[in-house]
């Protein structure tokens, strides 16, 4: 009899990580001989530790190619973080149980940074704990911070969003500017890498072209050259668009969207850093000003997904499971960026020893010299990751995203846990 | 000769006034026996009064064609309201000037309310002031609230953009609420009127669904009902998906947007109602949040315009024309509701006399009687204005908009007008 296998989402979900599941469980559902049944985690690897499982071979077929088109988490996410297999040893014992009581022999996690280290322990809980297992860890991120593969699922997908959400609203505020808003500021997420802030550089083709300025969570803030270039624009171009991460720091290294003034109870301020720059511009220069925050209208923006992000999530679901049926255990399949342009990448795969802790930080050569554009290397790199579009099918004027059925498999243990 | 034609962008740019430009120019284009060229306020009316004409027949047929996929305004808007024809006459006369110097004989006028208001004053300066002119009002306005039109374009892409925003959030929500957020609240325009708030309700289709609660302007916001029904939506869904409209205020009638704290500096608070709401139930619930403040976003979004939309503002450009070659002044073509289901439209006409002045109000029994949803009626009648998708062409990635060359008709007159 094959083994079962277990699947789970992590962390912050995205456009795309759908997709991923859609490629392991079509793929999977292909090798009947090496994989019995697909269970997922409901609500991520919380699902395992409290024996909630998910029997994904209930689903139709027509519903796991939904999965394809549909964003956010079908299964449920979760962030919750497994410690060192010393320190946590009562969890992977647990998950062991669980697998054993199971029949699990398979486990993927399809998570960013976090879940690939968890990933890594797993992998080593044959040799360490003595229950054989082949785990594969599969890339997922907005953030883009995983090393080794090309880019991380679900980030090309939020560039798209963000490059052409700040083109279509900058064609709003140079419409009005004349008489009107001359500012236009939208936040994207980021907190610690300025990738997605980067990708609203790729809706300024030419010269001109806005956004104007990119506030990075990598360059120290500096409100004088900041205003100086706010000025400049406006008076050449009759307005300013700025693209601003959420994760923009003061000299004193205090995010700019915490460092405003209090409320009258204390508070700090709720907004976020948008209207903070928004506010500055408006005090130290007098220009009228609009701001967005998109928050996760831009991590779930299927309806605008670049059509590249959701073939190569399909394709990293599909090779977790190749790789896995071949044997391989403690690794993570990638993209591989072949050409440039024409963009081509195929999949390879990365040791998760060599991607559990290791963040892949913006070059600073993607950043301008004046600390608020992107270089044509920066161009290079993300270009290609928001090519081309794949739309959802629409009823009644809406995407037809697919909720599943989630039947649960039944329990077989008498044990249970209780989350920490 | 055939006299030339004036147009002008007004007011609050949308996805789709471009469309009724393009239905507008193309038309005129194909009765060069009626209309000789047509000319372009450069930054709307403004443009006339100072002599800033832009000649749309220097542009390529492929340009226009273009504009019926391209966001925002092409020859610039403008916030700029004319007064009556007594307490402004300078302004009608230098119009008058203009029009006279540049031969235009038909002008149009594309905005909302206050815009129709103008173009009434104007269809009548031949009687009243000695100079014939044909004038023709063009719907629109995001708001929805002109009278006597079915709905006004630009309305049904901001809908679109919105429900389909919120149904996307919310799914990730639904991800994330077992262990982290379990609240969203996306903040919509609509200062005066709820129809954009409630557009998002078009996202829940079946108990449960999100949006679970639509905060509108016409509604006085009680918090004790309110926070007893984000808890309900907690626990019988495991998340809260709010849409709120910017207009909503307390049973003081202050904005609740402007009814938070002040900062240290005795500010009002810098964000919109969006945070406030979410650090209301943080506070009182304790349930962690996610906000979002969509802004020019979603008056923009071309990319996600409604086919309906795109639809009606081309054929209302188009029949302005129409009406206007045909001697009709002061009026304003209208969409006629024919049926709802199948949804069949045609264009009608209204007088401008019944349209200035007066402001469609959201009826009350669109709002569900907990005065936090919609009703069925409500449904009936927003549904068919988001339906199909006309997706823009893309290069690179992202949308091709068009920005026109906008060439300058050379100046005819020696005097000059100051703008107040």
């Amino acid at each position: 009899m094959p083994k079962n296998a277990f699947y789970a989402q992590s962390g912050g979900v995205t456009a795309v990580i759908n997709a991923t599941a859609c490629g392991l469980i079509e793929t999977a559902r292909q090798h009947p001989d090496k994989i019995g049944k697909v269970y997922a985690g409901r609500n991520g690897i919380i699902g395992a530790l409290t024996e909630n499982l998910i029997d994904t071979s209930q689903e139709s077929d027509a519903n796991i190619a939904a999965l394809r088109h549909t964003p956010a988490g079908a299964f449920g996410s979760c962030r919750f973080k497994l410690k060192g297999l010393e320190e946590s040893k009562a969890e992977y014992e647990r998950l062991i149980e669980v697998f054993k009581a199971h029949d699990i022999g398979y486990f993927f996690y399809n998570g960013g940074g976090d879940s690939q280290d968890t990933s890594h322990k797993i992998s080593q809980i044959g040799e360490k704990m003595g229950y054989p297992i082949t785990c594969v860890g599969v890339p997922k991120t907005v953030d883009n911070d995983l090393p080794i593969t090309d880019n991380c699922p679900g980030f090309g997908s939020v560039a798209k969003y963000v490059a052409v959400s700040i083109r279509e609203a900058s064609f709003d505020v140079a419409s009005m500017a004349k008489t009107s808003t001359k500012i236009f500021v939208m936040e994207v997420m980021g907190r610690h890498a300025g990738w997605i802030a980067a990708a609203g550089g790729l809706a300024a083709e030419k010269e001109g072209d806005a956004p104007h300025i990119i506030l990075f969570p990598e360059i120290e803030f500096d409100e004088a050259k900041f205003l100086a270039k706010v000025d400049n624009a406006v008076k050449n171009y009759g307005y300013c668009s700025i693209v601003v991460s959420e994760g923009v720091k003061n000299k004193d290294g205090v995010f700019l969207a915490e460092a405003g003034g209090k409320d009258a109870f204390g508070h700090a301020q709720l907004g976020g850093v948008a209207p903070v720059i928004a506010e500055m511009v408006k005090g130290k220069l007098g220009y009228k000003y609009h701001w967005a925050v998109a928050d996760y209208l831009q991590r779930s923006a299927r309806h605008i997904a670049s059509k590249t992000d959701v073939e190569q999530a399909y394709a990293l679901g599909k090779a977790a499971v190749e790789l896995a049926i071949a044997g391989k255990n403690a690794v993570m399949p990638t993209v591989v960026r072949v050409s440039n342009n024409p963009y081509k990448w195929e999949i390879g795969s990365a040791d998760l020893a060599d991607v559990a802790n290791v963040e892949k930080m913006m070059p600073m050569d993607f950043i301008s010299p004046d600390g608020m554009g992107i270089t044509e290397a920066c161009r290079e790199y993300l270009q290609p990751l928001i090519l081309g579009e794949d739309y959802p099918p629409y009823a009644n004027g809406l995407p037809e995203y697919v909720v599943l059925n989630n039947v649960a498999v039944p329990k077989k243990l008498t044990t249970t846990y209780e989350l920490k």
